[in-house]
């Protein structure tokens, strides 16, 4: 990105002016802070695709009507390892939120316990969902569905969505192992930036709207993207539809994409979380340590690189420096809030 | 195959003939009934490189000593919703058959349970040991590691072991839809056939000695395989690794590989097993339609097949037919079992 049409903020500019813009858009401050917290969250790991760049997407939908602002997220106990988080068609955020509030005293003490979250918008970065609960000690897995985006493999068009899961470990310096990674060959956001920034993509990521592989992201935007691995990563996706919809009774990728009214905002749809308590799996004293040697012996292998490395790199340059956005991005935002 | 150097078994043949053996060699009954099966049941589905293939490397681990024969697996409520089933040092199927038994009525009465296999010697394939809980109604997840063989994505050397994972999912007639992959891009057999018939391979598979990515599968047996899919395979090799080992308390792959006596046979390890009541997550009524119907819709794509399709098709003709295997080893199985 150039920096002549780019500007300068802070991490705390942009949850200051998201959360302003989201308020004056409908959402009540509870919503907007924790929607605003998850942008700003992604923006801090240097992930462009799930930062303020979204900020449009959330407004629109609460502009349609889609999304109610005030929604109330309410919870029930479905077993005794299960709780369910109604967000009543409000965004994620709020709801996962209380999820991981409730979610992680349970997993103490069952040992593992999973929230299905419903009726939620979701359009952020896994990781950041789920990063407070793998510092409070615990490891979780998440995924959820979206529309169709991607072909199944070796079909000629899209019906999973882009399906990302993520999965994270304590460390312990207190911090986390996390990856997020969508069962799409690469993230829709990151196409839609390509796009925007007219970047060519590597092969493998899609085909056009003729079935034609392409490198263009604005062709694959209008085509089909493509899972990673092949058949594997099919398979992965497959079993992301069935845990993040299937499973909890919510919309599958191919109908949340006939029910939506395509506003450019998130679907309503629903996401499963996981969390264990490493401390209830048989080695209460050794996992911490285990799992650190185990660290050390992967890192010293040449060119590896542990997933979430770069996010924290990242981070912590950016809490330091801020970090550059484009200045049509940031100009909208804000209008959007009125500053 | 030729089928001059290949006779036509039964599956109750092979199960009888790897019993036999199985005792023969040391196993009590209960296990030798128990691996046989696993073996049998991989035979049946069309797998020939989990079933009786395996029998001279189960045979060698029960010579070598590494296994106990006569192991009495044992269960311990760990938590509410967490088993460990400790396999003392013998084969992992009666094991598994232990864990299956003691965790179904556990996730149904918690929504959600899991179980640690420790102490467990894992050399079949996992679909086998998930789908009679899967043929109860039960999603499923399993894991297991084992000892070096996959480079993690950057890395020049193997440290990740081939790591399957599995999920399985209830169908509405009584069957189940279930994959079960390796995190290895490609089957090592399959880059020796491409070798021997001078066919270059799709990037991806592997490295050269060097660490270079290569499509030279000569090359890359002199070098290491790669994870499917690059990094996003990669990083769920090491879920795998961390749920089957580091949760659980057992080796990692590399540590698996330092203990190992090669003797030929699987190593020790652990693998973890999620069960889940699909009538505990919010959807007790309709999850079961509402899932055959997203499986209806994704079948109608051209050119898509469900996973373990390919072995259903097997097991119907198999089961009318028998299966051929290679003379030579339904000679040693003979010769082993005393026939």
């Amino acid at each position: 990105m150039s920096t002549s049409n780019t500007v300068q903020v802070t991490i705390a500019d942009i949850g200051r002016i998201a959360q302003s813009a989201l308020e004056k858009a409908g959402c009540n401050t509870a919503h907007a802070s924790a929607v605003a917290k998850v942008m700003a969250g992604a923006d801090r790991d240097g992930c462009a695709s799930h930062g303020l760049f979204r900020l449009g997407g959330y407004l629109a939908a609460l502009r349609s009507g889609k999304v109610d602002g005030a929604a109330r997220p309410s919870v029930t106990r479905l077993a005794p390892s299960v709780i369910q988080v109604d967000g009543h068609r409000g965004f994620a955020p709020l709801a996962m939120a209380k999820a991981r509030e409730t979610l992680a005293p349970i997993a103490r003490e069952q040992g593992v316990a999973a929230a299905a979250l419903v009726n939620v918008h979701h359009f952020s970065a896994l990781w950041v969902d789920i990063e407070p609960l793998v510092e409070a000690g615990l490891a979780a897995m998440c995924f959820t569905a979206y529309m169709p985006a991607v072909a199944p493999a070796g079909a000629p068009k899209p019906f999973f969505g882009t399906n990302p899961m993520a999965f994270g470990w304590p460390r312990s310096d207190g911090t986390t192992m996390i990856f997020d990674q969508a069962s799409a060959a690469m993230a829709r956001g990151e196409i839609m930036i390509a796009a925007r920034d007219g970047h060519e993509l590597p092969p493998g990521i899609g085909v056009d709207s003729e079935g034609k592989p392409t490198t263009d992201p604005a062709a694959i935007l209008k085509g089909v993207q493509l899972t990673f691995g092949g058949y594997k990563g099919s398979a992965i996706a497959l079993m992301v539809e069935l845990l993040a919809c299937g499973l909890i009774g919510q919309p599958f990728s191919v109908e949340a994409g006939d029910e939506d009214n395509r506003d450019g905002g998130p679907p309503r749809g629903g996401l499963f979380l996981l969390a264990f308590d490493p401390a209830r799996f048989g080695d209460p004293e050794g996992w911490l340590t285990h799992s650190e040697s185990f660290f050390e012996r992967l890192t010293a292998l040449q060119g590896v690189r542990l997933p979430g490395d770069r996010r924290a790199k990242n981070r912590a340059r950016i809490d330091r420096e801020g970090t550059r956005l484009p200045a049509q991005l940031w100009d909208d935002a804000l209008r959007a809030s009125g500053e």
